[in-house]
């Protein structure tokens, strides 16, 4: 089942120190702006999004719907101080939304909270309801979905600057989120690395279902087809997705597999050949629309000499969809039927 | 956590009717005759094993150490009339295993007396315990995977006959199971299809530990990389497993992925090219050492002809493991340093 969590937001940061322990704030913030309302900080939290700082009442007047632990604390549990804070949101008529590994749901007083008032818990690493096995139909509507050389190098920033860029254009088109800030961003998805392994492949179906023959789901990868330890669920989300367009993402300045140096990361041209191969399962006509370098390592000379040379070397639109060059990409899928 | 389950087995048919429901039964009859020590039948049970009768406590008392309910009755839920039964076998001192959908522990009744008993209670559906990541890390020992083009044809036969060839030869070998069938021949093992997406190349490494570098694991293949659901569990146990030796499966009646009409199955050299392809990334040296035909659907003459048809097709030994030829891809498999 497809979670809906109701926006816009308060985001809570507790008493966080740090903006790398913020870094899912951040992110929404930046990739969904009209949605985040204000900030909610406690005494001795450094972290600042900028954002108006309400109470949740005043938030809760001024529009809100949720409030969202949007922090990563050392060990991922959600500190016992913050309870009577969380309690208050709920009192003030706010969902909770939460990434951490602890399911809010396990704490008594919030699940009391929200049973009596009728709010939702939203813990968006842990999947919703049921899912059934993977049919193969094929859907009516077009797909792009974003694959990556190795994990956290660019896929969901990716399908995010695509999706924006088509709506931009009056392209009708979604952002299909498969991971747990993606999720917090478009407001629903599917926590694909968390599905039991015989319904992965038919979560991945429903996270684009049927659609207009003009409207393009941009699909949030996960993992790497490269990956020993998560390629399996990255091949489920390919035959899933059923992509009629495909975006390579990659990190020039990898050598090899984050985490495992004994796994050195394959060449763009290998790459694509096995993405394709995987993709032609499901649709024999999938292809490459473009290549997604993540430039951040790089200087602007560097960039810029380096998106040409993998432009050439692949005959595709090559960009970087923080920095630039989208445009050729967004062109392409114009010439899909 | 791979589990273990304490042998030998009571086999409780119920009062199931027809053959088909006691699948299991009739497998670990054949494939563990010698861990079969008796059946217990209720009225209107129309199954018959060839097995001694005994009650559970005949059965504790001639050594019995589990009750294995080895049926599958329409809609794979327990009898709430078997109860009894059960209870009955956890008094006389047996675990219980179960392959039903219904975990024993949600039935009060079994959760309270095999607590109070200090007996076991194995759902053998559902894994147990916590499962790491996969590390991609070389393993010691040598391991042979059986793949397919297909589900359900002839994978687990094919690893219980090549493990059972090795063992009569003096080769030290271990069947290792992922599926819930081969956990109750085996006594052990993991249910891959029932591991959240993160985890399983991670539990599908745990399946085949550091061994003796003489010591042969024939790991139980599960679904196949054609298969529009399954295929990201394939490629997570082709990844975890490190096969050397990698033997395929096939039924050369079949036309089609079982269940779905418009996915075709591979021709045999497409499906040894892209098992390979995926096994060459956590074990370069991987190679087919045999092809395993299911020809139970062909005659005698049928079945000689097709298995020197792929044998010359593919240079590879051809055999059906039920019926001929396993010797070949025995002899191969003592050319591995």
């Amino acid at each position: 089942m497809i979670r809906t969590i109701n926006k816009p937001y308060l985001l809570f940061l507790g008493d966080i120190q740090g903006d790398p322990n913020a870094k899912t704030a951040f992110g929404l913030r930046d990739w969904c702006p009209q949605d985040c309302l204000a900030q909610l900080r406690l005494p001795g939290c450094t972290v600042d999004l900028g954002l108006q700082e309400l109470c949740p009442g005043e938030a809760a007047a001024a529009g809100a719907k949720s409030m969202v632990i949007a922090v990563a604390p050392i060990g991922g549990a959600l500190s016992p101080h913050w309870v009577p804070h969380l309690l208050r949101a709920l009192e003030a008529g706010l969902d909770l939304v939460s990434g951490l590994h602890d399911r809010l749901n396990s704490i008594p007083a919030l699940s009391e909270a929200s049973a009596r008032l009728g709010r939702a818990l939203h813990d968006v690493r842990h999947p919703e309801g049921a899912f059934a096995v993977a049919t193969g139909r094929k859907r009516s509507g077009k797909r792009l979905l974003t694959v990556g050389t190795d994990c956290a190098l660019g896929k969901k920033y990716t399908a995010l600057a695509l999706a924006a860029a088509l709506q931009a254009k009056d392209i009708k088109a979604d952002f299909r989120a498969t991971g747990q800030t993606g999720i917090l961003i478009a407001g629903s998805g599917i926590p694909l690395d968390a599905i039991v392994a015989d319904f992965i492949a038919g979560a991945a179906e429903s996270i684009s279902p049927d659609n207009d023959v003009t409207h393009w789901d941009i699909i949030e990868g996960q993992g790497s087809l490269f990956h020993p330890a998560y390629a399996g669920v990255t091949l489920a989300l390919v035959h899933g997705s059923q992509p009629d367009a495909l975006v390579m993402c990659h990190d020039p300045t990898r050598k090899h597999i984050n985490g495992y140096p004994n796994y050195p990361l394959p060449d763009l041209k290998t790459a694509v050949r096995r993405y394709l191969e995987a993709a032609y399962l499901t649709n024999p006509n999938a292809k490459f629309v473009g290549v997604s370098l993540n430039t951040s390592h790089l200087s602007s000379a560097d960039r810029a000499r380096e998106l040409e040379r993998v432009e050439d070397a692949l005959g595709l639109p090559c960009f970087d969809p923080l920095k630039q060059g989208i445009e050729a990409v967004i062109a392409r899928l114009s010439e899909f039927a």
